[in-house]
């Protein structure tokens, strides 16, 4: 045991693990190699094979998880999109948060991915679905369905506390924030700041759905 | 001349037209080749060949008028827009439409050719420019940017006619409209109905950019 304490720890669970992953690393190593490849070589281009040398590991780990390409890829994206509002779990906000903070919040982590380097892959991801109707059709159950059901509920959430008038908890809300947000910095690619964010919000959003 | 008139004419201005177009009427032949090539093949499968085949033209009636595919298809897609607020042409509207009358007859417009065989091109189009961020500058610099500042032109208008606060008339209204429908339309496939035009219009749109 002394020994042991002072001794460099050529074995510790930290190295082993570096040279061979295993568990909930390996799969975020796989997802990361995942959206990483997709940002460098489109949707096209990623393989099994090439997804499996970037995150030094095997085949068969990955055909073990993920039978297909594309529920690697969906799995990967939906891991890049976690927390409040952008994964696909309940609302877990507390209630003192208002739900223009909470817009607030969600268009700022969402932009920030867009801009950042899964940007790239959500361009390959949406060239995809572009291109192939099947594929899109998977998306829009897998991914965005979800998505845009959490932004409802948080509106519904929004009418019990009186900010939000009834008819406005719709999936009108949730598409049009996507679509502008997709629209300026996945398709046209140019970025946001937090002025124009702080207007989408309160300039736009929020007179949009408050109770008149 | 009675010969004439009682002889089937074989040769008449229609016939010979349909046998070799000319002019205006081989150029609109040309673009809408193109917008059935892009809506058939996408934009990689898209050659000045294939164009030529389907518009029943030489090569060289292609070449002359645009020399590049990337500017073949441009002039196409804005030539399928055209009209009030679509085309990039300035504001040709009767002073008694209202703001809310000119935008909620632009989404309809936009829309219908989303829904029509126009939107499978434009979702080629939009492939190729995810896939290429030149294209992409191209696209934005001479389709979008020129189709946006017509709706910030309405916008300002608006302004004049106290209809929109004036801090409104700003790029993301119209960001926002293209956002939201090109989510649902092109990239979704989903169709939208009148109803939901008329919502997001009067029910999101409006209130947003009025007076307060």
């Amino acid at each position: 045991m002394t020994l042991a304490a002072t001794t460099p720890p050529e074995t510790s669970p930290e190295d082993s693990g570096r040279q061979r992953k295993r568990g909930a690393e390996l799969e975020r190593a796989i997802k990361d190699a995942t959206i990483a490849e997709l940002a460098c070589g489109g949707y096209g281009n990623v393989t099994i094979e090439s997804v499996a040398a970037r995150a030094q590991t095997g085949k068969a780990s990955i055909y073990r998880r993920w039978p297909t390409k594309q529920e690697l890829v969906l799995d990967a994206l939906d891991a890049l999109l976690s927390g409040p509002l952008l994964s696909t779990e309940e609302l877990p906000l507390d209630d003192t948060i208002s739900t223009r903070d909470a817009l607030l919040s969600l268009v700022q982590r969402v932009s920030a991915l867009m801009m950042g380097p899964g940007g790239e892959a959500m361009r390959s991801i949406m060239g995809e679905s572009l291109r192939d109707a099947a594929f899109c059709a998977v998306f829009e159950c897998d991914f965005f369905d979800p998505r845009k059901q959490a932004v409802i509920r948080l509106l519904e959430r929004g009418v019990r506390r009186g900010e939000v008038r009834p008819d406005a908890a719709s999936g009108l809300v949730p598409e049009m924030l996507a679509g502008t947000l997709l629209h300026r910095i996945v398709i046209r690619r140019r970025p946001i700041n937090e002025d124009e964010l702080v207007e989408l919000v309160d300039g736009l959003l929020m007179p949009a759905i408050s109770p008149r």
